[in-house]
């Protein structure tokens, strides 16, 4: 049988699950935004933010004057919330005040009632005041977006740029493996002239991670201090410096104060800037991956040229089936961050006067594009990148049957001649130097010096 | 301690828990696609369609010959899942491979699993064969499709549908509530002609639930009986007739095999279009959420012509707040909705040749949109709308402060002159009266029969 | 020399160059919005839209006491309008007020001067009132939304489905001239099990030309006689009625006043949902357009199933190089089409109160997808579709080398005996066949009996 | 009557007006591609960066052999076309073949044209060759992708940076000018803690000018040496460094060759990213916009607290009526960037191979963006910004009947209390200082030394 207690806020009391920590707002929240179910609770990320805000919070607030006992509790249990270790306690969904209050709240009623039990006292006797204690000199409104701010830093440091690296190391790897392969081109999907398959592999992901670190300063700047509109209401002075160096210590990455406070506020810019980097990355993503896919189709009526690891069967009704899926994984992550990047667009234009009311939906959609990038690129690294083998026969034999070689031509016989030679081999299926030859356009051997494959990926001396 | 049980499939031999019903195929996935987490699991409704689907099947195959012992063993093991008895048995993410082949397997191995247990055989022998029985006549390819339109036909029913003509209803009610205060209209934001708040609301969610019905007839076409490419190889004659019809009595919805089975495979036009709607909906909301919290903004400094329902308190700092907390939810998930529409158009737009690999995205994506809309506007229904109050006495003072009053002197003294009185009006912050009569445009009695607020809500006689 | 005249509103007086025939609010316009330069022009669709309505309201007005000469001249002047005879008095650009009240102005002022003209007055005299006869009855609110419209469903109506009915047919033709020829499917961008040719092209635009014709009720409802908020102050009863006949007579379209006209000013769902089906039209016709840009790829080095028309040399360096260039162009206009949708979406959810003040936006952005699908569906048939041929050679070359016609085995042998015939060719570049029999599975009658491709594109009886 | 000279290319002989420079290439890509017309010309700034990189071609090909009288006259030509002197022959769409080759074509039959007339000899004789000598060393691959970069620096440079600067600047003026004016808070748009107009306004645009500089390192880069694949193929060594050195020496831009010529042609990840920070800035100025218009609203029953500029004429039938045009022309243009976003977005992710074949749509909708975004910001800047006025005895009025003045009790009395005043104001009609005095939290000489609006816009000492 499920037990409860009485806990109380500004509103009148209500029950609680008697095990739960969280308190009466917490509970309000619960009952008033039955959107989406569990799988909706707010990002464990932004959880996490909170343990180091509210410890951080605490350690400056007793610089302050805020009760030593009381604040050590509080230290004690927010860094039980960082490491995740009250998780069950966080059931708010991401569907609920737009300025995060209530999940601050929740914060705020799991730390005091769980400080209380710290000091030992009883859960729900507002001993540790969850507003006048672990919320102190904090609105709702600045630490939202603070730990918007700390759980997005913390996790492109920790999960995206280590992936993307590890992602371009791989590409990088496999072009310098394939540096020496030589094999057609192809632009408008169609025959081109040569390059090397080291060559088609370098060109991916160079900037990926320099756009991320790029956006990196903005996100560094914290809200926090600000309190509910900007002007730091109820702090004092140096708060807002002392509480961002507390957090940059604790995270050991550099966070600042926020320049301007209204704005970090009333506009989230640094998250609609993070979103359009992965959106930047997600287009490029796709681009390989579907490269990849398509040069490594067949095995027979496909182009051939790219053998992929094979994971699984493919095919619930063709035996011995195996699909690019790492591919398709990734592909389709790259789809969810496009989507993601308009919803936090669109969140992030319909801020109003001192507050956007978006933050929740913006935290999330980009902590999920943060974490759908990275888990993709890791698997497809781990399970794609790294097995892809070269089929050099058949990139071989698609070179040489190609047209298009005869482009090395033009600066012997000029363009519109060395289009007559190629349309006739063409037309006839014939080879190029026999076209040539026909047209009596060069000798054997100036075809042979002049259409050499391997000359061809580079300029001229 | 874990304990395992071995399974294998094409590729081998492969270790799963030994307290789970999956298989080889889906300890396969579940390894080669660590994205996302456990909250980017499959959406639960597919899971359900998934048992719909092969419970039907094993009815259909009975007809063509399919074991009858084993038959009904598949059938009430499907039926598990169908009931979501079984979730704990469906591990896989959205993330894997693009035609949902491993969550087919999924629901093949589970239900294979399952349906020996009841026959009194053991989990793994493969005496219910997962491809050979469960899967009998079928392929991911158009098993996917297939559970992908029947669970968003059955949530746009048994959800979508009845929140939204909820919401309208409650709009309209009050609608008919407000149907005699006259207040002033606003265009451009600025001050404009009357209007009754009655009519105000009239306006909201018109056509939203002709849009979503009107997209069903393309929703109820199965791909079922295309088999691998849409052409129903390995299947017989009429097999996608039949199991239409079945899934159509098991569900109640009127489900018939999709005319082009091609097309059914290839593209997901109709997730990309039942989206649209969805998008349009999520507009059409934005605009309404923003209108209430508009009109009900102040106490004191905004608005203020609606009292919203107070469900909680409002900010962690500013005592006595209370905020429009049921639109922000609601507007933050138009803003979802909105991005997904882009992920589901990306991926619908991406399809190749006879098969479209960003499935689970798409179903995941839309079954998310569905589910956000439809909860959220039922929130919005219970914790808003219903307890909207109009504050008589302020929508009075705004109304009869206003100059756009003037209006309809137009037809008396022509818009140059009624515009030189609203402008001097607005110099000099007097009435319009003492502004007209100042101006010598017309006399006090003239004035008073002409500018009446309740006669300016419709065309004249 | 230019040379000026004197118009005047209630800002008060404003030179105008003496050729035209725009007044003082056209002006000011001009002179206010200097945004994008004279490509951004509101779309030629809207002035026609005017003319027509203008006309039609003229006609109406007499009914109710508009002197007739007035209305006649108002009457021939907007007819001159609406064919297009007057575009260069129409200087405004889309990025103007936001319920386009400018553009009204820019036609009210238009069509007076010129009635003026025709009744022997001069520009610039208001003997024909722009406000008070040619707007008579009207605010811009009602009449912008009401040409928005006639705009879009003239355009639909006269345009989008003649072309896309075109394509359908085009495709429909080529998938009737295909239909016997057997070729391998692709799923995963993977070999497959063989479909027709002709089935292949079975699957495109089924339901395009529906989903269009869907949305027509919507469009087909005029604002007119909402006035400035959806009242219809300033107007009689009955007018909205008439003029919505007298523009269906015009256009012969059956439009009829909208239902609520509080709906019809201040949102715009109609043109966010009439975006959404062009948004999935052209996520349709982008993977339409991929399927054969790579099915046409080579000429040698590609799939080469397809043989497109030539229509213009493919590279500027490349001699004899051939590219699909009516695929890419069809495939630009999906994306500025899905972009478009974005604009139009962002836009239909930011109205606010009485009316949506992202008017000219979302008619241009609409209009502008319409003709470029139209457009470019168009092209596209002329210049690709009509010309496309089956490479019967290649198309038989690598149906034969498939070895997913293994799957034709699986009733026989099973999936798992199946899988392994396929993975041993596969591992040692032999036929299906020459692995069946090694492996001892079937006879070779059996064999070839089973696995013949003309056999699989269809259930079995 | 029109008359025709004779042009042909490697399809063969093709008539072209007389009066046109255009070559038979250009003259296919008019009949080839009726989408759109004339205003989807293909962007000024295009044709323009094609006489800049054309002339500095002939200028580097000179270094490498070509006929000094030749490549003078291509450099004069191409001067011309720089200039904008021959846009008349420019007429091709966006729509077109998707590497842009067509109006490299354009460019190179334009300018050999022009030269060969320069050079005393006649249109259409080849006599300077547009592939031979105007296109030497480069193809459309390196071409195009070069100018698409070198038109969005240049305008970046000379349009969208000063503008933004200019809006920046004419923001902090006011900021500056605001600075003592206290003012009300508005969180969720309801009323909140009090802060000054010049800390609202100081909030606005402050990273969006460096957000637009740091993607230009990546923008600066040149395909240029890349020909047809990335290889670089018939240039000789060095031709890539020179090419950009004098493009740069021409431009006072520091381009460089492009660190990576394969991803310089396969991907535009810089346009997207550079879009993204459009749409960035997009995000902000909706929200300011927005802001702007609201604080604007009124004259009578809005907030009031900001008086806008009257430039025109607001209703065609409310007269006097002003409205926020400026903040519709803005919000509408920000709403099409995010819609050019997605476009581009669409357009990047889809490149295939060698070749990213949405060329002409990314620098379109790029160009498009940028420009709408400079011209709108100007706009805004002269026609409103500039014009603001703060409305004091609105905002002084507003601020004193504010609940939310209790904020600055919390230390004092603590939440609780002071939510319980605040709440007792509200509901009794009456003023903080009342409900506190009867409550008896606190004596008159507490509650004005505490509750001082000026005291609250700033952390306590």
């Amino acid at each position: 049988m499920a037990t409860f207690r009485e806990e109380r806020d500004t509103f009148g009391p209500i029950n609680v699950p008697s095990d739960k920590l969280w308190g009466a707002q917490t509970q309000r929240s619960l009952q008033n935004f039955d959107i989406g179910g569990e799988r909706e609770r707010m990002p464990e990320p932004i959880i996490c933010a909170f343990g180091v805000l509210k410890k951080c919070a605490a350690k400056v607030n007793m610089e302050y004057g805020l009760d030593e006992s009381i604040g050590k509790a509080i230290m004690q249990a927010a860094q039980e919330v960082a490491e995740g270790k009250l998780n069950d306690h966080f059931p708010l969904v991401v569907w609920q005040t737009g300025s995060g209050t209530q999940s601050n709240m929740n914060a705020n009623e799991v730390i005091s009632n769980r400080a209380a039990e710290i000091m030992g006292h009883k859960r729900g006797e507002k001993s540790v005041h969850p507003n006048d204690h672990v919320n102190k000199s904090q609105s709702s409104n600045d630490t939202f977006p603070t730990v918007m701010h700390i759980a997005a830093a913390m996790e492109i440091n920790s999960r995206l740029i280590p992936e993307l690296k590890n992602l371009h190391s791989a590409l990088h790897s496999k072009s310098v493996e394939f540096k020496d392969i030589v094999k057609i081109g192809r632009t408008h999907t169609q025959d081109a002239t040569p390059l090397t398959l080291g060559q088609e592999f370098s060109g991916y992901v160079k900037y990926g991670i320099d756009r991320v670190s790029g956006t990196l300063p903005r996100m560094y700047q914290l809200a926090q201090g600000g309190t509910a509109v900007g002007t730091g209401l109820n702090t004092k002075k140096g708060f807002d410096v002392k509480i961002a160096a507390a957090v940059a210590e604790e995270t050991k990455l550099p966070f600042v104060a926020a320049e301007n406070k209204f704005e970090a506020l009333a506009a989230h810019d640094a998250f609609v800037e993070t979103s359009g980097v992965l959106n930047t990355t997600a287009a490029s993503l796709m681009k390989i991956a579907n490269d990849i896919r398509f040069l490594g189709s067949g095995p027979r009526c496909g182009l051939g040229e790219l053998i992929l690891p094979e994971n699984e069967p493919g095919s619930s009704i063709m035996p011995g089936k195996v699909n690019p899926t790492q591919c398709e994984a990734l592909t389709m992550v790259c789809a969810q961050v496009m989507g993601n990047h308009v919803a936090i667009t669109v969140g992030g234009s319909n801020g109003h006067f001192e507050l956007n009311v978006f933050k929740p939906l913006m935290a999330s959609a980009l902590l999920h594009s943060i974490r759908l990038v990275a888990n993709a690129s890791a698997s497809f690294v781990k399970n794609c990148v790294k097995g892809i083998q070269a089929n050099k026969d058949r990139i071989s034999k698609l070179l040489h049957e190609s047209l298009m070689l005869v482009t090395s031509l033009n600066p012997k016989i000029g363009y519109d001649n060395a289009a007559a030679v190629a349309k006739k081999a063409h037309k006839e299926g014939s080879s190029l130097k026999e076209a040539a030859l026909n047209l009596g356009m060069l000798t054997e051997e100036e075809f042979e010096s002049l259409v050499v494959p391997e000359k061809m990926i580079a300029p001229s001396d």
